[in-house]
């Protein structure tokens, strides 16, 4: 860690800071220029609060030089952690196609759905029973009974499922579903990520709209450092000024994160985008661009032709789109 | 609200589609063009959901011309809400000058700070018990200890008191707190939003990093279809690429705000900004710019050099920077 | 193309623009609401100043409902255009691998660079003279030197070669360049476009760190309205909020442009993300995306270690990535 | 500057890196860790190439603490800048008021608007002769009829003009024009910045879309380093994701301009919101955060009731709000 101490300062200033940190177990190499004074701080420096040190009369910035996040980085654990749901595995090599629809609507769509895309080649089903929508009067989901009919499909079907929770107050309700979704507005919502810690479940942590990377392996080491292990990160659209696609995904998050940390990472070109014309390229570069997973929505409801999403495959499409990406996978290795 | 159909829509599909708006009482004008057609739907249109006709096979666009809020809409209701809280009002030409702490960090400091800012015409005091931090190793506040606290303070000076909520669970708590806090990371927190609007609390709801102004008023549209009309918005910078300061503070939000919507709207320029140097100047635009209230950070603790906030003015700052906010809202009348 | 009029709007201030707007050919439709009116405009509507109708007193919104260009639109020009620079082609299946130094710094440096990358499968050569430098004090580029040195490079490989140019004023100076490249900096230099609309010469015409894609078409169309068929489009970043990567490579850009333009697309990592680690998975999951090129900065200085630029790769890298590209490029056809 | 070395660094490594700084004249402070080497760069670092020094195999990152602008650095010319133009004064407690329509129509619209705002307050006029617009089928300004036409309102009413260059080949055009505008689109147009450096023109300098304020200064820099002082700042909106506004107008740019130049800084609210009902509220808070000038587009044309545009006053407004920002100027003093 770095601090960069402003011209006007004190030689007490600077001695009374030295001290302080020193207290700390740092070691302090003081470089003095003219206009400015820097400080070299040696040692563990995790426990430094950053903002504190930032907020000293004296300091003009502070940089970190080594990652704020020691669990969740591969420095301290070179290997790639694998996650596995029964015989389902992510991460270090294994690929996880997780297809299924936006909400869970009825019995025979969640049912039709999984059967589709197992068939295809998908190995975990995804369908949401709890939604986030921006307005008070907008479907917020089945709720509950989303939650009964998609575990019939997993009986049906024998796939894991995956569904977002909103509220650390239906937990209870969902200790069957394989892996549970941290949705990107609840990112650092840190009250659910500590009571998710404090699970042994799988977890699919969505990057906020708006937040780096770093902050998505920050709200990560909050899972973690209440011992839970079992978390895959997902890239999913950020928010920037284009406004053609729904989000801008940032596909280039794959290979940053498989740098800093040694948890999997998929990608959801669906909600990236909001447009199903774009998701069979962007799911190919996402697997072309070593992400551990994919997440598609699949829609089948042929007797009402105003339900097709606009950003959800019919199982037809998924089919083909899934032998492109496997093909692209053999290319990769 | 417009749908604008694609080229290739048959006059089959554009009857069904008619069909099935007509069903939800609205009038549909349709206007035939070679390329495209253009629907036009008159009548009480906040019940449609928007996501699902967009995603219609055959719908290109979908554009609201009328607001998707409706309570919180000035439309519906011309004059200024005016928050009361005791003695002191906020909107309606009523000003809420918010001082005090980030973090409430002990006895003295909170009674202290309490009392300098209510010298020099602070009428709310805000102080953090709850603190959401980035890094699950960073002080996270006193918690129920410091609510303890800034109800002590409260006693002391008498005046009404603000601090943030991060979870439901903490709602008994804070029983005695005169306004509800909701931070940028939880304006889309749905569900602690309807917990909100149960109670008759003063609210609080600060803007998201990454939020549009209409999301905002949705989120104060989910509180307020629960029947808590208190609501005051708050402007506390969004993220952009610009990192000088530590967000970049849209002031333009209070006039646009105020035409759309009834409610208060308050500024943070302390949040907003993050550097000390930069709140006077910002304070006084936002007061210029016709804000209903300012929230400063104001910190005092001469025994400790080392705890001065980077964002945050000392009460004589602050007591220098409220006389000439007064002075700039006098000459706006 | 629709218009909105506002709520008051009188019966003759409606008539008075309709009638306006009849005298532009075209066909109005109206739906009256009770809050707004709907105007659906009909016919050739790319010579409506949308800018002056949205700026009346009485129009609420215009939204376009067909594109604001033409000549560049694959509506009215189905098949994928190819551009023919001697022997290589781009576009239509042809793809382009354009390799070369950031800089041309010396007639071995790039001698010896184009040499390796022609033999690893690049075939187009790059290498920048005039370099845009955000500090007039940095390095501004060899100039006419430079290109004169590009110039032997490409008769001693045979391969043709691409420049930025910065000024119409350099024009004649390369006009033995074979594309020239228009900068992310001066996507909007509208004066230079219309110069280079006015010549024959393939332009490659880089996205603004902050355009849209419609605006990046928009300045494809300056060009092409002056006569200019041979454009190349490239995404190479977009800024935003994430600093881990110097810009926000959106490969998304590569289906969407496809849909909406016939113009081929190359994407640019090494500018994109500035890490040159960053540069193989992104460079592949760009050939995944469909992109009709990649353009890769390549350095090779062994006697100086001093210049072995961040986002550049080794000619040894760039063999081994190249050959990942034509496997990734066999698996999606 | 600090250049912090990567973890598997060799001494040799280091001592050659040191000994090529060394050689540029500075000293250098090594503080060794465990994981990371710091070294502290003391001295004149301005000619150093901060690209170069990233792009370094054994260098992780490199931080100024000193800026990389030197002659538009108020640490180096502590007192502000005024502009003189004739009797009027910009900067330093002067303040300007531009004012004038968006383009140059006709000669009785400007000679009209000219006389109106001088008659409310304005100081200086201002009109677009030359346009830049996204597309090449829209209006692109009058030319050089329009600059012949701010002329002769010149004459009439004695008032300074501004207007904006596109182009260097339109410089001798402009040689009575007062202060010569470059455009958010041209703020990194090099080539344009080294031209008026080389007049003793008063330039008006905009912020581009989506540059930095260190950005903007550099870009200022540009334009001093060939010998030009008289440059005023000017923040005009920066594109974000919010839509409601045509751009976010970042406020705190005039603070943190006053903070870092001493050259003067104007705002312009009427491009920035892009919204005629929002342009009262944002000047006069432009007033109060200290602004050295606000630049408004007003608009009179009562015989054509379809040209008031967006974001234009009528001159009845601007006498309204002209009062209101110099009772805030007051008041702020």
């Amino acid at each position: 860690m770095i601090a960069v101490l402003k011209g006007g300062t004190t030689p007490e200033q600077t001695e009374h800071l030295v001290a302080w940190l020193k207290n700390m177990d740092l070691d302090v190499h003081i470089s003095e220029g003219k206009e400015v004074t820097i400080l070299g701080l040696i040692g563990d420096t995790t426990k430094v609060d950053m903002d504190l040190l930032k907020s000293l009369e004296i300091v003009d910035t502070v940089k970190r030089v080594s990652e704020p996040y020691k669990q969740v980085n591969r420095k301290f654990h070179p290997q790639d952690t694998v996650i596995e749901i029964g015989d389902v595995k992510i991460g270090g090599g294994h690929f996880a196609m997780i297809a299924g629809p936006c909400s869970v609507e009825s019995h025979d769509q969640i049912i039709d759905v999984a059967e589709a895309v197992k068939k295809s080649g998908a190995n975990i089903l995804r369908g949401g029973a709890f939604k986030p929508r921006t307005s008070p009067y907008a479907f917020q989901g089945m709720k509950d009974e989303g939650i009964r009919l998609l575990l019939e499909a997993k009986k049906a079907t024998g796939m894991p499922i995956i569904t977002e929770i909103m509220n650390v107050r239906t937990l209870d309700l969902i200790e069957n579903v394989d892996i549970i979704q941290v949705g990107a507005r609840n990112m650092q919502n840190f009250d659910l990520l500590q009571e998710l810690g404090k699970t042994r479940k799988p977890i699919l942590l969505k990057r906020g709209l708006a937040n780096t990377l770093q902050e998505l392996l920050m709200s990560a080491e909050y899972i973690m450092s209440e011992g839970n292990e079992n978390i895959i990160l997902c890239e999913r659209g950020i928010r920037t000024y284009e406004t053609y696609t729904r989000n801008t995904l940032d596909l280039s998050a794959v290979p940053v994160l498989h740098e800093l940390t040694h948890l999997p990472v998929v990608v959801d070109p669906s909600h990236a985008t909001g447009k199903s014309s774009l998701v069979p390229a962007m799911s190919i570069a996402a697997a072309a661009s070593g992400a551990d997973g994919i997440m598609i929505e699949v829609h089948n409801n042929p007797a009402c032709a105003l339900c097709d999403g606009a950003q959800s495959l019919t199982p037809a499409q998924f089919d083909t789109l899934n032998a492109r990406i496997q093909k692209v996978r053999e290319a990769i290795v």
